[in-house]
């Protein structure tokens, strides 16, 4: 039998596994922004070594510095092309009112499966590895290795420390990466770019404690005030246009082929903002949106700590504050000089409010074609009998820049998440059309992979 | 015996019951503002019936509509002149993390008694109440009326329907209330004139839920990024001036009287920091300052709701969001025509948000001098051995500017706190040394008063 002459059985045969297995991941609540989870955090890495070891592969946890991360799989022959596949297991915080089920507790409701992480990464993760079981099953020419990161949500603080440590980890011919979403249901995309990020904390304090605005307003200063517009400062709050000295400077045109291959993607603005629950949007042109969303930098404001917020209105002056921003960057944009320009500017606008960069991740740019992007879109339609649209995408994976350096190795992103998944969002979700239609594009993608000559390197 | 011979040991001998009633009545939570203890607020006003009526007092609760206020005391003459004493019972919120016992866990520390209400304003009204006692049953020729609201700190919403309501009180020829702040320990101030207040939510929806910050960066709208931009656009957070139109336009400028006063007050701004923690100021000239805080309005942002608050940056955006904020007014600002201003200008800055006002209370300022003002000086020396500065205060109290317009009578304050006692702040406290003081203090305010001749009115 063929490769792909058994898969549909096996990937029918999987499901039962694949659910179980994701439950399992998504009910240990692998929260890397949140200290109080660093051991919840350790504990999945755990259960994923589990899996590997399940399944027959190497498996090893690798020490960061900060979260630990897993890598493992079949290498079998060093003449075979090698893989890296990259997935992340931990996950965003989960304390939107919005949900309406247990966050942490995974449930199945026909081909939908509910919790934080089941679309951001672990089902996709769990996708790829079961994918990769069948085709080392089948005996494919190709050294399989995963990359399982648990800081990516954080910003991959120690990523690039932790990969000089995973000694079992050969330097792979191509990498691929599944942690992104598509255009919509049907729509597949395969990114050939990612935004970067820039993350900030800024935070002022004017008294040791709280004070009454009566009594002391005028005079007191007052800490939500001052950041508030330093942070207003720094943006146009309709436009989106950033407003810090030099902050474009660095961005790099967005080229013809670039708005060409935008523009024949079939993006819709309606559907795009269905999919994300947007009521309001700041433009409605399509080639404006695309644009606005892959190619162009953003200013945010997250959420402002200190003052009241409960019901009613305490008249009160808070002591601290704090302001918590991100900007997301594109080509050339470094997040460093950046974060220089952005803070230079606070200083010179208030230059009692401390600014601490709270993670910086770079920003990504594979070329257009060639054989992988080829295989890439074999996989797809093999997969979901869809050609994908190539586009970038709007988020970050902080990872993607580190290993393409590392490796001098093409990073090509197959994702396997709809917008309406919600990543980041409450009721976040995955479903089993996803996956089983990935498990087929994954297993054409190792296929395809297998044949790709590669050069030969020393090791 | 003279009514004074005998006050001082009355007053050592009431220092237990005086500290047991305080204990009993800040440990029932009297929030306000917080609509889950509607039932403790009406409790605390059942304990303070008990407290009248244990004193052979007249004692009713009167519904407003909102939570009730308890009126009552000592009507013997019609032909007496009649006082009322105002205070409050409920008390701010206590949620503020520098709090090192439970704030509603009543506890005595050598003369100092600690716990939310303590100094603002359970103890002023206690101390009140036993002056009055005492005088009462000194068979001094005064009618003595308590006011007490429990609705002072959400603005007396329903203070001018409950005026309404009691059929109980008689239109006093005079008023005094008791919830009103010394310069400094040792230096008390007798006010004769409030800021007002006007409080507002300003709420904007852009989305139905959280959104991923690079999936959807630069085309949704960020409704905390535009709060943030609107409020600023409200005021010069470093200079404090505000900045919407016409704001300034009814504000009275201040008298050579008014300065005269304020300067020879004894007002300290390094005291006035240091009572209030205050580690930066705007300013520090004191002309400055006293003219900032008692004569000049003023533009706040209490808190904003909505975003991420957690530990590091989460960088979704919000669906929602609400900024609180508040404005101080000095005489002849009105709270209404100030909103219109601030929901005009608010809706051309950015239609989509929605403005609601959160309490309004009318500015207050008093003629100085007068035979009112001379008992209170008198009073004053009396209960402590300094003579009061006449000042403004910078606080309001919505009550006031009420009873002086329905009673047309002179509204005095005889306020018994001190700076350090931390109005609204976390830690709040009450000393026997103001306590004692203020007894002492009352009983002399309400012999002179009993022999300010009245003008007898139709009732």
């Amino acid at each position: 039998m063929s490769l792909l002459g058994g898969l549909d059985r096996h990937i029918t045969q999987s499901r039962p596994r694949f659910e179980e297995w994701l439950g399992r991941l998504v009910e240990v609540p692998t929260v890397s922004m949140d200290p109080a989870r660093r051991e919840d955090v350790r504990r999945g890495a755990g259960v994923a070594i589990g899996y590997l070891k399940e399944l027959k592969a190497d498996a090893v946890l690798v020490e960061t510095g900060g979260h630990p991360m897993v890598v493992g799989g079949w290498v079998r022959n060093p003449a075979w092309p090698t893989v890296t596949v990259y997935n992340h297991l931990d996950v965003q915080p989960a304390m939107e009112p919005e949900w309406t089920r247990e966050p942490f507790k995974f449930s199945v409701h026909g081909d939908h499966y509910y919790g934080r992480g089941t679309t951001d990464d672990k089902g996709p993760a769990l996708t790829a590895l079961l994918a990769a079981h069948y085709a080392v099953e089948q005996n494919l020419p190709l050294n399989i290795q995963f990359l399982w990161e648990l800081e990516e949500e954080i910003g991959s603080p120690h990523f690039a420390k932790g990969l000089k440590g995973a000694a079992w980890l050969r330097s792979p011919d191509s990498v691929v990466v599944s942690d992104t979403i598509w255009l919509a249901g049907g729509r597949p995309a395969a990114p050939y770019g990612l935004r970067g990020n820039l993350a900030a904390r800024l935070t002022l304090e004017t008294a040791t404690r709280e004070a009454h605005s009566g009594l002391t307003g005028g005079v007191a200063r007052n800490p939500l005030t001052e950041l508030a517009a330093v942070v207003s400062a720094c943006v146009n709050a309709r436009s989106g246009r950033v407003t810090i000295p030099g902050f474009y400077r660095a961005v790099k045109p967005l080229g013809q082929a670039d708005r060409a291959q935008f523009l024949k993607s079939g993006f819709q603005v309606a559907a795009f903002a269905a999919a994300h629950q947007l009521t309001k949007l700041r433009v409605r042109d399509r080639a404006a949106v695309m644009r606005r969303l892959w190619a162009e930098p953003t200013f945010e404001i997250h959420g402002f700590v200190g003052g009241y917020t409960g019901p009613g209105v305490k008249t009160s002056i808070p002591p601290r504050a704090e302001a918590k921003v991100s900007m997301r960057l594109v080509p050339d944009q470094e997040p460093a000089a950046v974060f220089s320009l952005f803070r230079k500017y606070v200083r010179k606008l208030n230059p009692d409010i401390r600014v601490e960069a709270d993670g910086m991740l770079r920003p990504y740019a594979a070329d257009l074609g060639g054989p992988y992007a080829e295989a890439l879109r074999k996989a797809l339609r093999f997969g979901f009998g869809k050609e994908p649209a190539f586009i970038r995408e709007g988020g970050s994976i902080g990872a993607v820049v580190t290993m393409a350096e590392r490796w001098k190795a093409p990073v090509m992103f197959l994702g396997l998440s709809l917008p309406e998944h919600g990543y980041h969002a409450p009721n976040e979700r995955f479903d089993w059309g996803q996956a089983s239609g990935g498990m087929k594009a994954f297993v054409k993608y190792f296929e395809e992979v297998s044949r790709i000559p590669v050069k030969r390197r020393v090791r």
